[in-house]
């Protein structure tokens, strides 16, 4: 018997949706058949053709509708039953409940026999179409920082990879991918891999006077990682971030994310500067960036740290401290921590590598008081399993193999050498217009503007030479604003940078002039 | 002159101070100067030697001594008066303000002149130190999952990646490390590489039915990450979330984390069940595993998913549907996506390569809606910055070049063959004392139990033979939960399955006799 109606109707289907790409032939029936019955073009319970039948009808082979068939009857499309043949299902529910379509009941479909009635379609009844995010996501949207530009000059926070030891690296990692130890492919646990925590501690001890043990160390994802993990676990939705103002802006969209509320405190020439008002709103957490406030640049002075620990202590607030890159001071050594003055266990500690190795590599660290140790891997290992350990093995051969001490000393001088033309440069152009912020450190400097500056017009401006600085004043919470250009050196090539800095000198100079 | 009595309570220090390790000389004495003059053993205002003198007493080189007093100097321990020599500094600030201690006023301290009086150190005034973690923080920590055992016999979720291809991986990773294009080493962008979203696109439109073009693809870091995003994005704290009952545990952490009420909706033969009482709850989100209910195995009807397709688009709710292991199904084919049947876009599809290559890579996808694509991305961006590219563009290669596919079905047959044993194994040892969830799908299976049976016992008791099983009860979160032993075995050897599976039969019978 011909069963012709039906195959011109499923090859109809097949047509509509022939596309491009190595769709297997049971795929593309079953795909067909498949709408028809959703749509009920084929109607509920008609019998669809035997296999043998719609095969030769279709020009396929019997063992391509074979496939294609049972796949419809292990999703529930069609049904067969002994002797009889293969029939359409009825695959649509009853609409839901009162609540939501007035006179319709929510029936539990499986125990409808075969003869449940047919349903129209879901037209006609109230579909509402919201594709809003929440709140919080909303808020993240709007802050969105927008496509990251191509590396070009003056970008704040980037670090020159391009004179990262690929090669080295590549061989250390290779040795564990050789050796194809099980536990390097599994997820991390205890926080991370041992010898590197180990590594980091032993660091962190002699060049940062961090007092640690190893099981102190957790290994994380990179600075946002670790202060959401820390914006969870020590704070609830609703309680207070002290963070300084201006403020690193990855923070505030981490606090944010947390549902924190930020209660910026101004920063001076000792860093953040708490007034007996900012004392009346008391901190859950207080966000700092004590070797090099980020973005003002400035080091926190030795009486500052010792009030925002003192403050600390009386108020049971914990300190986040971010030494996001103490490496690079080109004066002197880095500086002690914060946390390595405070006797009473309130400071996380954290940094990262991704600004000493490369972005993508995506790994930070924290040193957390040792009452917090056991929560804090509970949390890594419970909210998002670690990886990479085969990562963090070569990152510990890169660490007690001296290589990253010389990595490090390698671009500290890159990079020192770049400040230093790039201060050359702008100093003589300047003149009176704006100064250069001071602290020799870091990957960025400051350049100093007059109060009242329209410095987003200003960044506006260089942005059209292709200068992508950014406005100090964006990066201010509250309402008191200093004014500047944030320029990034470190990635800016040593050959070019003393073009690159007459350019953003004369733009600033010139809209000095026109100002004055 | 000699400087004995400062140069002997210098030596004291640095001996107190004496362990192993390469601590730098400069090093030494500069934390032992730093201790004495923060403890004011070395008195604020008293002149250190001069650097010749202090080397000479404490038989250093000059250089060491000067390096350690440029330290001092730069971290404000010490102040040097040109022709005068260097004296300890004031490093106490004023104790904070009224609110936290009375009588006492918070000052500036650089306001203060170099005759600010001396401050009694912090005893004697109230310090409190509480290790307390934020509710939520607490919550996490109670739930702990305790330490991951070494991989032990049914352990449920644990897949064998004691076959996965390393060398192959290893030579596809070497390619881009040889290349060394440094976009590979930048942050990711555009929710991922493109290569690899592409392959992720073209996979799950022909293998389950995803409804999908490249730009809905984003890549995260696992499952958990992507549960996270949606919980962040998509819901606000307080909202609902939809469970299932029982529910992978994983889940329940992430949206408790973001501060989401749980309502759970009990799973019968044909997936998560909504009745009337739940409809009066509306969701933000529903979390499902159509494909493979975990842990109850049961695969979601057709009628089910097209009632809850139903629900979500009347209530405006997002699904987010976790396909986490639909690679493996032993008889037929992947089933299609619930996705694939939204006409309301109401549903996020997530899947992971964890399982699938090997759980330390941190890689898996979610395909959103074209409207949420802008968002996530923006989101996915600012708040953890994606890295890892080299790896993504690894895996680029890995589905292109068909290792994937090979990869897939390799180890499908494996776990097929694995679980077939255990099932020939234990029918007949349990007899009716307990049945096999019937789905031929996963890396587990559940040894369903008679109402009542204390499923936790059980589970200890095998657990005391070494079977790392979990009881289905503990997955539950309302009063109303199903006995049964989840055990997984996938990572199982092939020739120890029976031995295990026999052990764990006669566990099961053994309590079951006890019981009658």
């Amino acid at each position: 018997m011909s069963s012709l109606p039906i195959a011109d109707l499923i090859l109809a289907e097949m047509d509509q949706r022939a596309r491009a790409g190595n769709v297997p032939r049971h795929r593309r029936l079953y795909e067909a058949i498949r709408s028809a019955v959703l749509s009920r073009r084929l109607p509920v319970g008609s019998k669809l053709p035997s296999t043998r039948d719609l095969a030769r009808d279709l020009g396929l082979s019997r063992n391509t509708v074979v496939t294609a068939f049972e796949q419809l009857l292990a999703e529930g499309y069609v049904s067969s039953r002994t002797g009889s043949g293969t029939f359409v299902a009825d695959t649509l529910p009853e609409p839901a409940t009162d609540e939501l379509a007035p006179n319709r009941q929510i029936k539990n479909s499986h125990q409808d026999g075969a003869t449940a009635p047919q349903h129209a379609p879901l037209e006609g009844t109230t579909i509402v179409n919201e594709t809003t995010l929440s709140v919080r996501g909303r808020r993240v949207a709007e802050h969105a920082s927008g496509h990251r530009y191509e590396i070009q000059p003056f970008v704040p926070g980037d670090d020159d990879f391009s004179v990262f030891p690929i090669k080295l690296w590549q061989r250390l990692q290779n040795k564990y991918w050789r050796e194809a130890r099980p536990e390097l492919l599994d997820y991390g646990q205890n926080g991370g891999y041992l010898p590197l925590r180990r590594a980091i501690a032993d660091y962190l001890r002699v060049s940062r006077s961090v007092r640690v043990t190893v099981d102190q160390v957790l290994i994380t994802g990179g600075t946002q990682h670790s202060l959401d993990l820390c914006a969870q676990l020590l704070a609830d939705a609703g309680d207070t971030a002290w963070v300084e103002d201006p403020c690193y802006w990855g923070a505030q969209r981490v606090f944010e994310s947390r549902d924190l509320n930020l209660h910026p405190v101004l920063v001076d020439d000792e860093g953040m500067n708490p007034q007996q008002d900012d004392l009346q709103i008391q901190p859950k957490l207080i966000y700092l960036t004590p070797s090099h406030q980020y973005p003002k640049s400035v080091v926190m002075s030795l009486a500052r740290r010792r009030l925002l620990l003192d403050i600390a202590a009386r108020t049971s607030a914990w300190i986040l401290e971010d030494d996001y890159d103490s490496e690079f001071r080109y004066t002197g050594r880095p500086l002690s921590s914060l946390q390595g003055l405070d006797t009473h266990d309130r400071v996380v500690y954290m940094g990262t590598f991704s600004k000493i190795l490369y972005p993508g590599i995506k790994v930070g660290y924290m040193v957390v008081p040792p009452a917090l140790v056991a929560p804090f891997r509970s949390a890594l290992y419970d909210l998002q399993r670690p990886g990479q350990m085969m990562q963090q093995a070569a990152l510990a051969d890169f660490l007690e193999q001296g290589h990253f001490a010389t990595h490090v000393r390698r671009i500290r001088q890159l990079y020192g050498q770049r400040r230093e033309l790039l201060q050359r440069t702008l100093k003589p152009i300047l003149g009176n217009a704006a100064s250069l912020s001071k602290e020799e450190s870091g990957l960025h400097l400051v350049i100093q503007l007059p109060p009242g500056t329209d410095d987003e017009r200003l960044a506006q401006e260089a942005a059209e030479q292709g200068l992508h600085v950014r406005a100090l004043s964006t990066y201010y919470i509250g309402p008191q604003k200093e004014r500047g250009l944030v320029v990034g050196y470190a990635y800016v090539p040593t050959d070019k940078i003393a073009y690159y800095g007459r350019l953003l000198g004369n733009v600033v100079k010139a809209a000095s002039a026109g100002r004055s």
